[in-house]
């Protein structure tokens, strides 16, 4: 379920519109009125705020954001990639990712495997408008062995997103996966084969039989400290436990020693609009502390009223 | 340039359905009307004429066509793949490709490479509202090793379809493709890597430059019987120069004994509607004798008819 909340009356995008200008040319930014506008705001209707905005004022929304003079970095950025369109956002997260490598490897999964197969086209749609290049291309370029043979597929995937399933073949892979694990092939080509066409139904199926069968939950097995092994268990959270997946990014942004505010950032704006409702349920089942609240515990002023502000936990 | 003749006039869709239902309907099939009406009307206009004859007489036009008693087999898989849409038929050619592999891996390579980025991602969506899966499960699924190798990103791409070319980048890879050639690494991942990722554009520039630098033709390197190699050569003609790669299947087909009318057919319908007419002077320019008389040599009746008719070499 998603977080977002958009009031029952909503202005007119001229008036938004109007207030937006107002707020980002009075004396210092009202960081209030952008939250109060922006954050209630579904993608449609941000879309034609922008569209409106340039052409009423010749200036890019965005660009506004931006260069605001008193806007925090965090803030600014919240609000930059909450406003932009979800595929745009995702090609612009896709190549924050290709630009500095190390552990933004992980966003990438996440991209490749959360969204919907569809959503994954129109990110890659968006990365060629912006970048001039596919995301494939930058994503390969830029990785070598194990990590290119595993990313070059999931981003490249367009899976089928049908509920089918063929129960034989979820016996047959569960059983060519529970031998690679168990040998630690964990780069294996039908691994990767598996885990980077099948649909996430399949998959699902695949993975319920692993553990009916073997007794073992695979990601327990894939609990080696080594990078690519924790990269294969974001691939199998990721395209089959969603929710789990996001409840451990946010938990470790959260509770690392200085909050990691990227990661913070990018869950709670790309799934505002998609399950983060759900994803908080889990997080208090899991950690017995309300998503917001622990939130509010680790940021402060306008960063943390844009984040509770997208949860849908803002106080009247 | 296309080879489709449209009549200045077009009749109306019902007229034309009503022409179609009666040439089915009558005393033996009609195939000289299917022929004039159906060799005629572009895309759009087969695909209204497709749910117009299923609104009108509650019968897919396609199973008309399949089902006709006196149809032959050759005209009527020509009828069948021309009047598919174009995404459609595609994911109809991949999934024969994907049910049959030895040479039919040379299809796949057709499809993933000499289509626009965008018309892939269309085959991609059509092939999983056909078969309920995805085209590179069936791709990955089906082949292994050096095969899957490039198969599979292949036909994953969606790269930038626009014109800019890197020089530098295009000269660093045309080394990187002239050592690993010259050393017959012929499956080294970056190989694989610059064909299966970069755009047309830029391939062209990097091809270029291997000439010139080099003295030497990539493809002309690439001349060895090994199977893979043939696949290799056919995924550079397909990207870079989709003509002469056409003209090499048609001449294939023709000149066999026996003529390949599955091979044939299929470029004929696949490019009727765009380049067959620069593939046809290619192609004369060749062999010396017009496409549409070699065509007519090795072929006969409605068959020849149909291809002659979408190669707008009729005689009226």
């Amino acid at each position: 379920m998603a977080s977002l909340t958009v009031p029952a009356e909503v202005p007119s995008v001229a008036e938004d519109c109007e207030q937006l200008r107002s707020a980002f040319k009075g004396w210092g930014t009202n960081e209030k009125l952008i939250i109060s506008i922006l954050a209630h705001r579904n993608a449609a209707q941000r879309k034609l705020i922008r569209q409106t905005y340039a052409e009423t004022f010749g200036e890019d929304l965005l660009k506004e954001i931006g260069t605001g003079r008193n806007l925090t970095h965090d803030f600014e950025k919240l609000v930059l990639i909450w406003t932009l369109d979800p595929s745009e956002r995702d090609a612009y997260l896709a190549k924050e990712a290709t630009k500095r490598w190390t552990k933004s490897n992980f966003v990438l999964v996440e991209i490749a495997c959360t969204r919907s197969p569809k959503e994954l086209v129109l990110a890659r749609e968006a990365y060629h408008a912006r970048n001039k290049k596919s995301l494939e291309e930058d994503v390969a370029y830029h990785t070598t062995g194990d990590h290119r043979k595993l990313l070059v597929p999931l981003v490249s995937s367009y899976r089928y997103g049908g509920d089918e399933v063929d129960l034989r073949l979820a016996k047959a892979e569960s059983k060519v996966l529970h031998e690679k694990i168990s040998d630690k092939a964990y780069s294996d080509d039908e691994v990767i084969r598996i885990l980077a066409t099948r649909s996430k139904a399949q998959l699902n199926a695949t993975l319920n039989h692993y553990k009916d069968e073997y007794g073992e939950d695979i990601l327990k097995q894939l609990e080696d400290e080594d990078e690519f092994v924790a990269l294969l268990r974001a691939t199998i959270k990721g395209l089959v436990y969603p929710e789990h997946y996001f409840v451990e990014v946010l938990r470790d942004a959260i509770n690392r020693r200085g909050t990691e505010e990227d990661h913070l950032s990018r869950v709670i704006a790309t799934r505002a609009e998609v399950d983060l409702k759900t994803i908080a349920n889990e997080y208090q089942k899991r950690d017995s502390i309300p998503l917001g609240r622990a939130i509010a515990k680790d940021t402060g002023g306008d960063y943390e009223n844009m984040l509770v502000a997208l949860l849908g936990q803002e106080e009247e």
